[in-house]
């Protein structure tokens, strides 16, 4: 397999935008990234676009050609692929931009994320993001996201003894990097007592424990690692890809408190990148509900299984911490436009690692690792990058 | 890039399948490939689904993991992924599985495709199939497909003479093979009066001129080439993987009767396989209507532009003709469970090379070329494969 690098990033803001269309925030993003790069739009092989569900939301399948329409590129005929996952979507682009370039048949790809989740009425959002569990045993019959993560956290509790407070101090540090990322949908400080007392969604989540309903784009530029002195001096190597899948629902599951999803993915990026977790500097990982941070540091081995409540409690995942976490502030601060999720954490780790995130900087980042989750962890994927 | 040969194949009958469900459909289409192919489940790498909208035709999205799930592969945690491209779902779900062996990362890949079309009511699906059209362009303001294809066939009509005649004879050549083909959804004869008086749908195409809704699946077992002697002494070569993309919105085109996505993704084939067009023994096209068939012969080189009606006429792309088209019965026939129809053309290309068609067997066929259509011609792959 050929080296791949990240040579471009863009992101838009992240939030409620009720003034920009679904072609307005991709073209911005990817147009962005683009501009990063330094490539020109003939040297772009092909593009890969994660989204959920466009054909619910705003009533448009058929993306990947709109996107390169949008994006200016109808002239030149290239290649231009949907990649869908649920709230994995973008995870998957990038995957699956990966595996072109790595094949030989492609040498520069856009890969872009979306969503735009705000332009439905009612109920309409939360029964769209129920289409990523199971129809037929889990959505049919009410359950919807909170509830299906709820449940995991009373077992992790039962299990564990995680405690609330600890989901909550996920909210806060997760808010507290918000703070310092001007593209995050919650710019703003909560404090322990606010998490906690926030309303209760499904017993023991709170509002603070949910992420948003969010619109966004985010996208990079992906280029085989022997091509890209042309264009940048801090390419950003993916030094692995790694993918798992598991049941839709919940119930068929051998431990709910574990996503084997996450532990496949995890397993095959580790061994690919010749690494282990602990030569992980810094991760953003898939927070839509808090309890998912946990059992995402426990799942990719970041901790011992049932050890994440204490280790968010102890500081460890915090921006000064040993081990980074959602340095972006997370789905939870940042927003989760659901489809652009996936590459929204590239864009992050590519910032850190090239030392251009600012106030969220990390020290001495080298490498970095994105795990991306759809539904309550049917479809996970782990992509490490490394600074060159 | 390493070499990629099919070595299974497996197909439902299409149709009204009121007594399948999704989950029933694929799996069943998944189990004969992976019957045809020999090969166990802990020996398969991942899983690529096309499907066009089940978010919206079942209220599910995350069709990957549901497919690796429903198809019994849950415990082993392989990646799953689902590709969109409209109707041209099937074929990027090929492209992805053959590119994900060609990079190294994967040896064996299942592809599927897959659409339950018939469980909606009123006017559903139609909408839904519109949601392939531009949503802010075309569809919002109630164009639906027959009507766009209607244009390029107006449009064709006028430039180059091709006649209602013509655009029948498809539907006459493709009822006639699809009686060959017990997975055919109309295994019925119609004349060519039938197929001229037939209820008009939007002139000048009748509803003989117009695929149906079909519920149905289809997959094939993808195989690095180096490794498939363990499984069959008939590998069948993925010779060349093509892929185009264009404006959504018919009006932004050049020229509305020619698919440029088309004369792309057919011009990159021709260049990886070293071919013209000329060296095909046989192709399925995207026939979703008359009018498109002509069109796709004329933009894949087999015949000068504008002179598709003619072929048709002159009996070119009949079962004995020098270049037969469709022997499947082709959409029109056979039926169009959009998200499948591309995974289906490699099923027939391959039985075909196998020397497996029966009845509807072409003599000496070699090469052979599977044409996938999303939308009104926004997303194109070409696939040539070579009997080895």
């Amino acid at each position: 397999m050929r080296d791949v690098a990240v040579i471009g990033v863009g992101l838009t803001k992240f939030g409620e935008l009720w003034d920009k269309s679904f072609r307005q925030l991709i073209a911005e993003a990817g147009s962005k990234a683009i501009f990063d790069a330094g490539v020109s739009g003939n040297e772009i092989d092909a593009m890969y676009i994660g989204s959920m569900s466009s054909g619910r939301f705003i009533g448009q399948e058929h993306i990947g050609a709109l996107v390169a329409d949008a994006s200016g590129f109808s002239q030149l005929h290239i290649p231009a692929t949907r990649v869908e996952g649920a709230c994995a979507s973008g995870g998957l682009a990038m995957r699956e931009g990966y595996l072109s370039i790595a094949s030989g048949m492609n040498d520069i790809v856009v890969v872009g994320g979306i969503e735009k989740m705000n332009d439905v009425g009612g109920n309409f959002a939360t029964e769209t993001l129920a289409t990523a569990a199971d129809q037929e045993w889990e959505a049919f019959f009410g359950v919807t996201f909170p509830g299906l993560y709820a449940m995991i956290a009373m077992r992790h509790m039962h299990e564990y003894g995680t405690t609330k407070e600890q989901l909550a101090q996920v909210a806060v540090k997760n808010h507290a990097n918000g703070i310092l990322n001007p593209y995050a949908q919650y710019q703003r400080k909560i404090t322990l007592e606010q998490a906690l007392n926030a309303t209760m969604v499904a017993y023991p989540l709170g509002l603070m424990d949910c992420s948003p309903v969010t619109d966004g784009a985010a996208s990079v530029i992906l280029c085989a690692a022997e091509k890209t002195k042309k264009f940048t001096d801090k390419p950003v190597k993916i030094i692995a890809s790694g993918q798992g899948s598991d049941t839709l629902a919940l119930h068929s599951r051998r431990d709910i408190c574990t996503l084997d999803a996450t532990v496949h993915a995890a397993k095959m990026a580790y061994k690919q990148a010749n690494l282990k977790s602990s030569n992980i500097d810094l991760a953003e990982v898939h927070d839509c509900f808090t309890i998912a941070e946990i059992c995402a540091i426990e799942d990719l081995g970041f901790v011992e299984k049932g050890q994440g409540g204490k280790a968010v409690e102890n500081k460890i995942t915090t921006l000064d911490g040993s081990l980074p976490v959602n340095t972006s502030g997370g789905l939870k601060s940042k927003g989760h436009p659901v489809g652009a999720t996936g590459v929204a954490q590239i864009v992050e780790i590519t910032q850190q690692l090239r030392g251009e995130a600012e106030k969220r900087q990390v020290k001495d980042a080298r490498i970095g690792l994105a795990h991306n989750i759809g539904g309550s962890g049917a479809t996970c994927t782990v992509h490490i990058l490394e600074a060159v």
